[in-house]
C-alpha cells in the first residue's frame, strides 16, 4: 500500500502574538485541505509538546472541531521535539492500516509565555529525574555532545560556526522563516555565550507555528492531486532519554538507526538523497543530524559545511528552508514543517532556496536525540 | 489482519506514594510483556495526560528505555482522559499496517502533586479559551450534564445515586481498586456536594497507576498465546470540547458515534456484549455511556440499574472491575485499564467478580465526552 501527500499548508514561523494554537492550526491545516479541494480528512493526528502553556491538553478533539469537522477520529502525539515527525509516522500507518485521508496538523504555540517558564518547559523533553533535577537546561544538554564532538574530532569554531551562516542564507530567502537575515562568521562567533560553547548563533530561535501534510491512499491520492509525492519510508528509532547512559556522545544513535531503517525501508543509499531538512536545534545537532543521515562521516559534518558542501547547488542540499535555526523551531510542528518543506521542493513549489529534487529526505529529532523519526519522500 | 491481545498487565490503583511514572509503567509494561514469554515488543505506544505534574514529557523514549527496549519506536499518544483508549487504537493500526508486536502503556502519576494544582490540571481536558477561562472544574461542567439529565427525565437522587453502590460492590472484590468498601445508597445521597448535582460518590477518585496490554498480528498472536483474545474492532470518535457548542446536553454524541463504528465493524449488537467496561468518571458519565453503548434507551440507564440490571449475572454485566468510581481512574491509563480487564474477563482470569463471557466491550471517555474510543474484543 502506498500512501502520498497530497496538500500541505504552514504558517509563517515566529513570535505570532495573539494567534493561539487554534487560530496557528487552523491557518496550516485548511491550507493543506483546499489544496485537496476540501476532501474532508477521515481521522486527524496532532503532533504538539507543549500545549501545556496553553493549559490545553485534548488538542485532538478541540482542532478535529475547530477545522470543521467535528466527529472524525483525532488524538495528539508527543514526543518531545520530535513529536511532528511521530505524528507523521502515525498518520502514516493509519493510512497503511486503511484509512484513505489523514490530516497531520503539528503546532506550537510558545513564546507567549516568559522565557524562562518556556525554558524549563521545553526541558521536560530531558529526564526529569536523572537530568532535570541536578539543573541543566536543554541548551547546556547540548553544550556538553558539542563540546565532545569539538574535542574529539578537531573541530574549531569557526567550523562550527558555517553552520548557522549557511542556514540563514538559505532562511533569508524562506518567506516563512523565523529569522530572516544573513549573518557572517565574525557574528556568529563572537555572539554571546548560552551555554559554553554554545553561543546565540548556534541555537534555533523559540518560535510559533503549525504546519499540516495531508496523506493519502494511492487510489485516493490520484484523485485527489496530479503531483502526489510518495512516502517512501517512515521509520522511528529512540534512544536513553539522559544523555548519561548512553555509550555515545560522539553521535546520535537513534538518529544514525532511524535513518538507516528508512533507507532499507525506501531501498536507497544517502547518495540518492537530493534534498534533506535536518533538525538543527543547535548547530550540534545539524552537524550530527548530517552524519546520522550519512552524508558526512562522523566528525567530518562541520569541516565539509565550512568547505562549502551542502549549500544549494551540492548534492544532498541541506535544509534550504533555513533550517531550525532561521526557519525557526516551533516545536511539536517542526518535524512537520520539514516534511511539508521537502514535499514542496519535489513538486518543484517551495517559496525559498530551490533544489531540483526527485529524492527527499526529512530528519526529526526529539530530546537530546532520544526520538527521531526520518521520513523518505519521493516524487 | 487480525489483531489479538496476547498479554497484559496492571498495578493497582490507588494513592501510590514514592512510585513515578517510570516505576508504574515498567511494573504494568514487563507484567503484559512476561505474559509473552518475554518476546521484545517492536514498538511501544504510550497513552498520557498529565506527565507535566512530573515535569516530564517524551515518554515514549524514556519507558521504551526504562522497560529495557531501547532503539525501539516509541511515543505517548494523548485524548485527555480518553489517552488509554487512543493510545489502543494506535497501537491496533500499527500492527494492522505491518509490525507484528506492539506494548500498549497507560500511566498515569496524579496524586502526589496538591489537590488543586491536579484539579486545575484535569481541567486542561476542557476548553481552554472558552470554559476554563471562566472558572468551571471539570466536574462542575459534567454537573451541568448531570442536572439537566435528571431534570429532563425526571431521574430521581435515589437512582442516579445507585450507580456509585453497584460500583462499590463490585470494585470491593477487585485486588487492584483503589477504593475497596461498599457502600449504601444513604452514603451516597448524603456524601458532601463537590459540584451540585454531583456529590463525592458521584465521582471518582484521582489515581495513580498504569495498565498495559500486549496486541500481536494473527500468526504471531497464536506463537505466543495459548489464549489470544481478539481485537474485533477500535472506534474512535470526537465531538467539540467546549459543551456549550454542542446540539445536545443529555447524550454523548462521540460516544454513540465511535460505539455505533465499533458494533458496525465487529459485525455484532450492543445485545451481543456479555461484559463492558464504561466510562464513569462520574454517575452521570457512567449511565450516558451505558445508553451510549446501547444497552439502555436514553434517560434509562440509571433508572435500570436502580432496578438492579447490569450487574453480575445480567447481560451485559458493567463495569466488574468497579469502575472509574471504585477502580479508580489513573487517567491517561484508564482505558488501558478498560481493555485489560476485559481481556481478563475473556479468558476468565480476572481475580474479581468473573463473568461468563465470549464477547466484551470497553469505552474510554476523554474529555466531557469529546474524544472517544470504543473497543470489541471477543475470546
Amino acid at each position: 500500500m502506498r500512501v502520498a501527500v497530497v496538500g500541505v499548508g504552514m504558517t509563517r514561523v515566529g513570535r505570532l502574538v495573539g494567534k493561539s494554537i487554534r487560530d496557528l492550526a487552523a491557518e496550516a491545516g485548511l491550507k493543506a485541505v483546499e489544496e485537496v479541494g476540501w476532501e474532508p480528512p477521515e481521522a486527524i493526528v496532532v503532533g504538539n509538546m507543549l500545549s501545556s502553556l496553553s493549559e490545553q491538553e485534548n488538542l485532538g478533539a478541540l482542532l478535529a472541531d475547530y477545522l470543521g469537522y467535528r466527529g472524525v477520529p483525532a488524538f495528539k502525539v508527543e514526543a518531545a521535539c520530535g513529536s511532528g515527525g511521530a505524528a507523521i509516522a502515525v498518520g502514516y500507518s493509519l493510512v497503511r492500516a486503511g484509512l484513505r485521508r489523514v490530516l497531520v496538523i503539528g503546532v506550537e504555540k510558545l513564546t507567549e509565555a516568559p522565557t524562562p517558564v518556556t525554558t524549563r518547559r521545553l526541558a521536560w523533553a530531558s529526564d526529569a529525574d536523572y537530568e532535570l533535577v541536578h539543573g541543566p537546561s536543554f541548551a547546556g544538554l547540548n553544550a556538553l555532545l558539542m563540546r565532545h564532538y569539538m574535542s574529539k574530532y578537531g573541530v574549531s569554531r569557526e567550523e562550527m560556526g558555517s553552520w548557522a551562516v549557511l542556514m540563514h542564507e538559505n532562511g533569508y530567502r524562506n518567506p516563512y522563516a523565523h529569522i530572516r537575515k544573513r549573518v557572517d562568521l565574525q557574528t556568529v562567533i563572537n555572539s554571546p555565550v548560552i551555554a559554553d560553547p554554545i553561543r546565540l548563533f548556534d541555537a534555533c530561535p523559540i518560535s510559533d507555528g503549525a504546519a499540516a501534510v495531508y496523506l493519502a491512499a494511492e487510489g485516493e491520492a490520484r484523485r485527489l492531486s496530479d503531483t502526489p509525492v510518495w512516502v517512501e519510508a517512515v521509520a522511528n528509532a529512540t534512544d536513553a532519554v539522559d544523555i548519561l547512559s548512553r555509550k555515545y556522545l560522539d553521535r546520535l544513535e537513534a538518529a544514525i538507526r532511524s535513518a538507516r531503517e528508512a533507507y532499507k525501508l525506501a531501498g536507497i543509499k544517502p547518495k540518492d538523497v537530493d534534498v534533506a531538512e535536518v533538525h538543527d536545534a543547535y548547530s550540534i545537532t545539524g552537524v550530527l543530524g548530517v552524519e546520522a543521515m550519512g552524508f558526512a562521516e562522523i566528525g567530518r559534518a562541520a569541516k565539509l559545511v565550512h568547505e562549502g558542501r551542502f549549500a544549494p547547488g551540492d548534492k544532498p542540499t541541506i535544509n534550504p528552508s533555513g533550517g531550525l535555526k532561521s526557519r525557526g523551531h516551533p516545536v511539536g510542528a517542526t518535524g512537520v514543517y520539514q516534511v511539508a518543506e521537502v514535499v514542496m521542493q519535489l513538486r518543484g513549489d517551495f517559496p525559498g532556496v530551490r533544489v531540483d529534487a526527485e529524492v527527499g529526505a526529512a530528519q526529526n529529532v526529539g530530546g537530546v536525540g532520544s526520538n527521531v523519526t526520518t521520513t523518505i519522500l519521493r516524487r
